[in-house]
């Protein structure tokens, strides 16, 4: 039985700490900045031959840096014999460039499976790939955990009367019914739609909302288009109160102003990403993921079956 | 045979269009941006398919951005059937990390190296590697451009009449060699020794400068802490004048401020690295490496050798 070592690099220290927390290490020693000319420098601070060592990365914004950041990292844990690399990329970044759906469009998200797997890595854990399909870029093992069931519990110690589960669009219904199933609650959906072409598109709400607590479900809120104008039309056509949330909190851009401005009453997140003093608005709650990710991180080391952490 | 495309991305497309002008060639059709979550976004707007695509894109910082940029759009022009995939990069980022020189470091470019392969390149086209080891770190064709011949053009055209070349270490006496021949004259080496740990270097200098016009020559200048220093120790120790050159003005940190107060009369650079506003000062020249690297693609293209254009 080799020993288990955690390495944080920049992304999301807090949550590399509660990790090791969870598991009962302590983070290893490493220091992870730049050379004058803004090249990434790493130092790894303790052996680590023959050791099981589990890195803990987001590759969020700025998501070149975190992602050269863990490849230059995986090559320094390969070169000193590190016996697995396993990374815990809570938020996969680049996961929407998952398809060509134009010509000559990349696949970044494969290209990211490829360059991973190149740099030395043996196994990825990761948290609600914004396509479940990205686990078949990768040929080495991939745990992919769910976000559905934190969310569920919190909205559970809420004791919500009369509540109705929301997808913001077409392709988050299956995540919606997790989170309804979880909840033992009806769904409904924004269904979308432009009548002709530059006509002004319309929110048309399939499923009986009517005076109900609503909660819209995403994986990912970037610049939150979607999700106010989602929450704006609900309350229009007769929800109560909306609640929103998603795993990974991007919040790019316009985020925070629409979210303020919005019909939304509270967005609850999860610390995938880390989110800076300004984006931590009041109603914003942050839910962490690290009792989930510490314990897929125990059982893999004890080769048993992650898929139980599922529900 | 089939048609020659070149491509720029984003460190430096003044050089791209100068290099296009010298195949003859317009500049290929497409567009590098930022989503709003930071995330690079390709648009290649014309077909490429069966085509010789050349990528012009040095790995000057931003390194991160500029690197992934480059694997990126190796991965579109891949999936859009490129015939072949010609990088040229005239500045190779991460060169200094080339071997492990204490524990644990990673080989970073091996690392790109291994990336650039895997992302999908057929050939590298490259200019003045820190060490030419690196040439080996690849599996494709890669050929080695020299920046000497266009400096030492340059030093001729300025008719000096007593003239001494000067390597700032040891590590760089082949390529003083190598200018001194171009230039037929003698060499000198800055000859660094801590007499003592905690002691201060001496600046002792291995060959006859008096009253020479003395030439520096080194592959990168970065935070110009070496170049500066051997600068004003020549001038103490005889020199008539300094001048210095370098092949990629990398120009970090304290670099322009260090030139600016040295005794450096010239800093003479190649646009291998696009330089901002801010670090064209009065002392510095910057001379084109595009008749070269446009020489290159033409013989690549039409598969003659471009080891001729070594001299
Ligand atoms: N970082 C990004 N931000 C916004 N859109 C993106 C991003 N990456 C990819 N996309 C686009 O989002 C589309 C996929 O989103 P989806 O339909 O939600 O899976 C693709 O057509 C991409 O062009
Ligand atoms: N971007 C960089 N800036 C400064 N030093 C670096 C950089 N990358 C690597 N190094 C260090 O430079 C040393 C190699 O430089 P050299 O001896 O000139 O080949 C290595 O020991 C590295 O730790």
């Amino acid at each position: 039985d080799s020993s288990l070592k955690i390495f944080t690099l920049n992304s999301n220290p807090a949550l590399a700490k509660q990790i090791a927390d969870v598991v009962g290490v302590d983070l290893g020693k490493s220091s992870v900045t730049r050379f004058s000319d803004g090249e990434i420098q790493i130092n790894i601070e303790e052996s680590i031959r023959g050791c099981d060592v589990y890195i803990i990365q987001s590759t969020s914004g700025p998501v070149n840096e975190h992602l050269m950041e863990l490849l230059i990292m995986i090559d320094a844990l390969k070169r000193a014999s590190a016996k697995t690399i396993n990374l815990v990329i809570p938020y996969y970044g680049y996961a929407r460039q998952d398809r060509k759906a134009r010509a000559r469009e990349p696949i970044t998200a494969k290209l990211v499976a490829n360059l991973i797997e190149t740099a030395g890595s043996t196994r990825v854990i990761t948290l609600d790939l914004h396509a479940p399909q990205i686990q078949g870029f990768f040929d080495i093992p991939i745990d992919h955990l769910m976000g559905v069931p934190i969310l569920g519990e919190y909205f559970l110690g809420k004791n919500f009367d009369d509540i109705v589960i929301v997808s913001p669009d077409h392709g988050g219904v299956t995540r919606a019914r997790k989170l309804a199933d979880k909840l033992k609650a009806p769904i409904a959906i924004i269904d979308k739609r432009r009548p002709r072409p530059n006509v002004v598109e319309v929110m048309n709400i399939v499923g009986n909302i009517e005076g109900k607590t609503a909660i819209l479900i995403d994986d990912i809120i970037d610049t939150a288009g979607t999700i106010t104008l989602a929450a704006n039309a609900l309350v229009e056509n007769g929800a109560k109160e909306v609640f929103a949330c998603c795993t990974h909190p991007v919040l790019s851009g316009p985020a925070i102003e629409r979210i303020q401005n919005s019909k939304i009453k509270e967005l609850v997140v999860t610390n995938s990403i880390a989110l800076p003093e300004e984006k931590r608005i009041d109603k914003l709650v942050e839910l962490s993921v690290a009792p989930l990710i510490g314990e897929a991180i125990i059982r893999v080391h004890e080769q048993q079956s992650v898929s139980l952490l599922f529900d």
